[in-house]
């Protein structure tokens, strides 16, 4: 049934547990990428973790679908959900083509990268969080999130620009190359969420 | 001119042409998969179901713009029009790839990935005609295309792993990775239809 | 502050100059692939359009988020300022592969499918100028852009086919796969963009 007394806290509230559940995603993938072992058990755990954020998409467009009255416009918490989760589903590609790949090494540019990752999800913690006060200071969070985006750019063009360089091994530079590019794809859909966030602000403004 | 008295049935109707386009498209390449014979002449034949494909979302979509009173949200019946035919884009542009990248022999992976397809489409004609009568078993069929996409996930992802494993020609293996990634990624766009009638759904409940 | 007084012909001036900045970056991309020489520095030249044209996005979409009455739908505002913003980022994308992978020879494909892109933004700039007037021209740009699109889509395909028949280098024929694609896509963003502006057309009709 439709709710007619709007509890939209609970959006914010959705909001951020996706942001908290996509941070825990990316420091594991960042921690596998840094360190190298158990790679098989610690991407089924991070699997689960996709799968916890793809139920809580599920919830939260669930509930949008079910409420009357919401916090912001009803296309952008969709977008924003939606945002939300594909950066964790390449986050979890990019563990996952670890194992499917059997990639054992690579150059400190995809840990890198997935720091990158952190930190605009970090990032997204706090917008999420300020969002909800309509605090000025969330569009600071998004211009990071977008310098971020461009700093991943920078990276992994560098990398496949050096693979192509020095792999002379073509199955080799295949599954490196669609690692980089899983990595900087995540980053993407994150200056995509931010950029959501920046439309929701101004439009209050 | 904006018709005032609304003919939502056609909607209806058009979706479900579109969905039966679309599992005849789905059919022949599970057909050509299965027996690699002709292979050009039939792939002609999935262009023309293509082409037809294409101009039912046209059709869809100008009938959409010149309606006033829609049976669902317009912008819900934009996305459930482009996602079925983006399936049989997919669908078509595997077919393409046999003949472009002169393919004839695959695991069974193939045909088992356009098995899904297949499967996928009959469950959207099932949900488009249900979906009409309110009838409370659309999501069943919705539930049914998710299911059926992570079967088509873990099917690719075994068969690019063994692919890696196995083929030791690079060029070989870029063009059958290709074919799995099309395949698969056609039943991405059945899951996206899906998902828009089951948002559908839970609005009107 | 929200505009109460809507000063609409802006918006068409903001999309005449995004189509416009978008021809002299497809021209420039054109130019460099029928002559090799320079490529660095014109490429940077193209970064430095394609950053006009981020700005020029970023420009349409904050004042479309402070605009109450907005000439057409506020949805397809953001689509065709989106997809114009697309097409030049492929454009640019083309540009930086030459760089990145250090490309230097290729079939006539590659400019042929430059041109056609020069010739869908040159199309774009007479559906957004044309568009104002409500003219009802504006559909015939639309169906050129669209048989634009067939066309590289024919010219792609003839190229990457022929590639797998002659290049025997794995590598460099990644490379060169990848290039003919990222041309391709430009064109499809175009054709995302003139399905927009027809879909405006027609429901205002």
């Amino acid at each position: 049934m439709v709710r007619l007394v709007p509890r939209t806290t609970k959006f914010f509230e959705m909001f951020s547990e996706m942001a908290n559940n996509l941070t825990e995603g990316a420091r594991l993938l960042k921690a596998i990428l840094q360190d190298m072992k158990d790679v098989e058990a610690r991407v089924e755990q991070l699997k689960t973790i996709e799968h916890r954020g793809d139920e809580m998409t599920h919830e939260l467009l669930t509930k949008l679908n079910q409420t009357f009255i919401t916090p912001f416009d009803r296309e952008d918490i969709h977008k924003l959900t939606s945002s939300i989760d594909d950066v964790l589903d390449f986050v979890h590609a990019a563990g996952e083509r670890l194992v499917m790949y059997k990639i054992t090494d690579f150059t400190p540019s995809a840990p890198q990268l997935a720091d990158v990752i952190v930190r605009q999800s970090e990032q997204l913690c706090q917008a999420v969080a300020h969002l909800e006060k309509k605090n000025n200071n969330v569009l600071q969070y998004c211009v990071e999130i977008n310098r971020l985006e461009n700093e991943a750019d920078r990276i992994s063009r560098a990398a496949i620009a050096q693979l192509f360089e020095i792999e002379t091994n073509p199955i080799t530079l295949i599954k490196k190359k669609e690692l980089y590019e899983v990595l900087e794809t995540a980053t993407d859909k994150a200056e995509d969420a931010a950029n959501v966030i920046e439309s929701v602000v101004v439009k209050s403004a």
